[in-house]
């Protein structure tokens, strides 16, 4: 099979066959294709897609380009959620415990951040000592003990899918549904899981800005998940202003180990928990999503999923104290407040310029090798919906370097539009798909 | 200007500004983009297209990534010929003296074959001695001594075109009109001319298979050679079957010297005249197409063609010698003979097999690096449309080893059928874009 052959019937629309599929994703995990022709391949895809059997095809070599947890000696239903990206999107640290507390079993691999969204790996690293980077046996022993663990991709997890991401994100061709349905699965996949709870994000901070593509993102990874033998179902919901009130690393470590212990903001109490309920429901733990629900929330009343956490910490080498003293994640720093300029309603906080703004703090990186600063953020004094006076706190700054302080609060600035009129709260969860 | 938002703009079917096509030639000339991001906006073009000004920039800026020689010197008209390749297509050799003997400049700049096609380079090095890497001065003092001169491209001629065909070739983006378009032409801008005919030829033996495509080909190139300043006509001439009887490099020199003698093919002599009168025409020295044809046909019946050939060997380095005694050009080889298998009508002479088989011989390339063999070739002992006998000569081989034998003589055999009824020859042009 000729490299120039493959990339031309693709070039003209028409359908790879499973082994041309496998050719492909063989080169790009060997290095066997120049990296132009990889590139002028994915271009292809890009433009002409792919079709339903392509897109399962393409996940299920992805994911078999290395290795595949088994985790069967493990008694007890295998199930994680995947979120596609947010500002302050931090509800894997809340609903990981919660349903592991409930009886599931969570071996979840997370990434890190790039660009404005930030990662949840990132965020466990502002626990001191903790570690992300268990060997397979850890990460088993972890699960083996307490039901869950969270690490990071090791290099032997779907390698055919670190290098063409790496790929295209400098030959525009991130954007592509098979691309993206087929690079989110394979990692997926991988982990040994049986039940997936997707969490697809919808609005200004999110990748899809509109419904219809966040639908098609869903539908793309719904379907491909199955044909992949997941259970699995979608939600859709809001990314219109960030999770919480929370942005930056240690500072959103603080707020979920607050909504772990009851006082944490009802939108991301609320998300988390139906999150959970919906993993926990669709590991078989319960019949309905009601009786989930009724068992997640009793986790965090009593506070099982607090004591998970702290588990997690622990056995991942992190420094237990952080949960109860929170100068350990948040040392003292530069505060700066950002005010209102107007009477009225807080009608918009854009969460992608929040985000850029927390990225040019430093609690983000604008390429895969910078660093991230753990202690500095974003709070949000207000939420969307919120009454506000002129000179009201919206924003406090924390910050630790003044060079890209003035564009960061211009940003802000300009992330605030506040209206006159007071609105109902975005709902929790725009569209279901099963 | 960033690589990934040019290339985003013409994956999603975007008009690039001029600035940044001319961006992305620098980029090709300079190495300033990896060439994976060149090929993933050549897989764009390639899909999406560019419009006419697009194409026209284009030409432009491949043009001027390299020299541009003035021939502003030189008095008279400078005119060129451009055929888009065919099998047994040796008209360049026979037309430039031809032309250069009615007084018009002739600064051929031509390429060697690739795939089934032959180049002008190779034949021409078929000559003992004769040097198709003239310097730039030596090319100004050839063409000044005898109004023609036949060279190489040197690597300061459209370089950014030179990258950007050897990175098509490996990404399936060669079939794309505006990407052929602005190769064919930077290269030809370059020679300093303000006339050029096209030959776009068409047919099994050619890049266009299809009158369609042919057509498109021509009109692309017309629009686009006329928006970049030069008078231009095209015809689309017939490619079903080898132009002449020769296919080789040593015998296709034969061939158009006995050309240039009065002694050649009908339809070699034929094509030749037409479009060295067109150039005529084109370059001013007649008002019609009649009266530049019989200048043409004039200077051929003179023998001041076959003169100016003779110039052009001497000042070039080759020996003239050959002009007279062929075994210079085609020593004594093994030679075979494939007979007709039934009696009838030859039908068709497949020009693209028989191409192969050529190149199987040796007188082609596979991969431009390889070698050709200037004694090896085909002879057609019969032309489409003969009546022919059971066991008649069809072709005879000129081989050195036997290694590939079998194999072009399969493709030989497969190139011939014989049909039950005689029919008209091919019309010398199927159609003129003026």
């Amino acid at each position: 099979m000729r490299a120039v052959d493959l990339i031309r019937t693709k070039r003209d629309g028409g359908e790879l066959a499973s082994e041309q599929i496998a050719a492909f994703v063989q080169a790009a995990t060997h290095g066997s294709w120049p990296d132009y022709q990889l590139a002028a391949m994915l271009m292809a895809i890009c433009i002409r897609g792919m079709t339903n059997r392509e897109t399962a095809a393409f996940t299920h070599e992805m994911t078999n380009s290395g290795i595949r947890i088994n985790l069967d000696e493990l008694p007890g239903p295998k199930v994680d959620k995947h979120s596609t990206g947010g500002v302050g999107d931090k509800t894997s640290l809340i609903l990981a415990p919660l349903a592991a507390a409930c009886g599931a079993i969570v071996p979840m691999m997370s990434g890190r951040g790039l660009g404005h969204t930030g990662g949840t790996l990132d965020k466990l690293e502002a626990i001191p000592g903790f570690r992300v980077n268990l060997s397979i046996p850890e990460f088993r022993e972890t699960l083996k003990k307490i039901g869950m663990a969270m690490i990071g991709q090791t290099a032997d997890v779907a390698p055919a899918d670190r290098k063409l991401y790496a790929l295209r994100d400098v030959t525009g061709t991130v954007e592509s549904l098979p691309l993206i349905t087929a690079s989110i699965l394979s990692k997926k996949l991988s982990e040994g899981i049986s039940a997936l709870i997707l969490d697809v994000k919808c609005g200004r901070g999110a990748m899809m800005k509109t419904r219809d593509t966040a639908r098609a993102l869903a539908e793309s990874l719904v379907r491909v998940s199955r044909a992949n033998g997941l259970k699995v179902e979608a939600v859709i919901t809001p990314m219109d202003a960030p999770t919480g009130r929370a942005v930056g690393n240690g500072v959103e470590v603080v707020e979920c180990i607050e909504t772990l212990k009851g006082r944490g903001p009802k939108d991301l109490e609320d998300l988390s928990v139906l999150l959970a309920a919906r993993m926990v429901r669709l590991a078989g733990l319960t019949e309905t999503d009601d009786e989930a629900e009724r068992k997640v929330r009793s986790a965090l009343a009593s506070g099982a999923g607090l004591e998970k956490f702290r588990q997690l910490v622990e056995l991942q080498g992190g420094d237990p104290r952080a949960i109860d003293d929170y100068s350990l994640l948040q040392p003292e720093l530069n505060r700066l407040v950002v005010s209102s300029p107007r009477a009225g309603f807080v009608s918009v906080m854009d969460a992608e310029k929040i985000g850029i703004a927390a990225g040019l703090l430093g609690a983000g990186r604008q390429r895969a090798e910078d660093k991230v600063d753990p202690a500095v953020g974003i709070l949000l004094e207000l939420k969307p919906g919120d009454r506000v006076e002129v000179g009201d706190p919206v924003y406090s700054v924390l910050f630790r370097g003044e060079e890209k302080l003035p564009a960061a609060i211009a940003l802000l600035n300009e992330s605030l539009v506040i209206g006159d009129t007071s609105f109902p709260a975005s709902p929790l969860v725009l569209e279901a798909i099963r």
